[in-house]
């Protein structure tokens, strides 16, 4: 990996486009793997699993180019903001792609069983939260503050559906035991795509910073609900 | 919050002092929701939920120390390597806290359930995460690359004893419907300690890179078996 670089412009570019790949990868992970689950693909979800060996391996590539960086060039004020920023998205995005490898996983099992519910529910959360991560990557090479807040303020709708999906797993496995073990692997399945939605926004939350250099309130539009769900569901329901 | 330092010599133990405060909050966080967890504390519970804004307060003052380091003392190898280690740990840390106050979250509500299992089984997972989580501290505050390989190479109980977990519930809910809500809120518990294993990992992997210069090898004696065990607790079982 002998990257020949001629400026100081041409290395922040370079940087951009690593976490723009990077991004993409992950998108079509996120996108794969909820097209293998609601399709019950097996085959498509065990080539996710395989590729998320390049997501970790440019995750140290931008690694070990920020600190190239950040010790040949010596960045100042937005520069700087923004090398730490690839930084911190970085790992954002790998752990987006640990939780598409784990849904592809799921995806496998869930393959081979009888019960299958909620796909409208799983087609919906993946569409949101892979347009979020797609918006926050687009944030971030394009230098866009506003996309960024956008994103930001955006995820009600996913908790919304993922709430709903619970609600439903709930009742499936209260109707009848041998829905248990699907169901249960369908909750962990939308608790993953959350998560993506949630990195989704930490890298929304980074761009807003490295671009306009300060950072967003503590206290977002969004709750986290789902702990509080089941109660409504329970044996007294 | 105005810092008053002398050398760059100060400014860098100050920035151990953060991560080490941070990691400290987060250790009492996993320890406390693990305690109210098992001992049906909801009182306790409730106290860690308002306990993770100081947590995110930390991130936000280490991101900045860190890039006002960067910027002001441009430093080089291996300083440069533990900024960047900093800034990629506290991030791991707020997420360790995210999952102890989901963890807490969640005890709130089984605690009102007549349904309790697997407590045996949590207590150690939580012990084992959490001395993971603080070898794992301890390591960047002391430089301490084996200690940092040794948390590494450690979580193969962690996945162990979730797996457990996760059969035991599994069994409780195929047995009683009653039992669902709970173990099902069980099972997201298990999964965030398992989580919290994953981030101390992290963690140790960083530091090892900031005091060797090196990565460790991307594959750890580790496998992520949460989503193989159903198939043998089945229907067909």
């Amino acid at each position: 990996m002998d990257h020949i670089v001629k400026s100081y412009e041409e290395e922040l570019r370079r940087l951009r486009e690593l976490i723009a790949r990077m991004g993409g990868l992950a998108e079509r992970q996120v996108a794969d793997c909820a097209y293998a689950l609601v399709r019950r693909d097996a085959e498509m979800a065990g080539e996710v699993v395989g590729r998320d060996a390049p997501i970790d391996a440019l995750e140290r590539e931008v690694d070990s180019f920020c600190v190239r960086l950040l010790a040949l060039r010596q960045p100042m004020a937005s520069d700087l903001r923004f090398i730490v920023a690839a930084l911190k998205i970085s790992q954002d995005i790998e752990r987006i792609g640990d939780y598409a490898r784990n849904v592809a996983k799921r995806a496998i099992i869930v393959s081979g069983q009888p019960f299958m519910g909620g796909v409208n529910g799983f087609q919906w959360l993946a569409q949101l939260v892979q347009r979020n991560l797609k918006d926050s990557i687009d944030a971030f090479v394009r230098d866009d503050a506003d996309l960024a807040e956008r994103v930001w303020a955006a995820d009600a709708p996913v908790d919304d559906i993922y709430t709903g999906i619970f609600r439903e797993m709930l009742t499936h496995m209260m109707e009848d035991p041998r829905n248990i073990t699907a169901c249960t692997h369908m909750l962990f399945i939308a608790k993953n795509f959350e998560r993506i939605g949630d990195h989704a926004t930490n890298i929304a939350e980074t761009v807003h910073y490295a671009v306009r250099g300060a950072v967003l309130p503590e206290d977002r539009p969004k709750a986290d609900i789902s702990a509080e769900v089941p109660p409504y569901l329970g044996p007294t329901a």
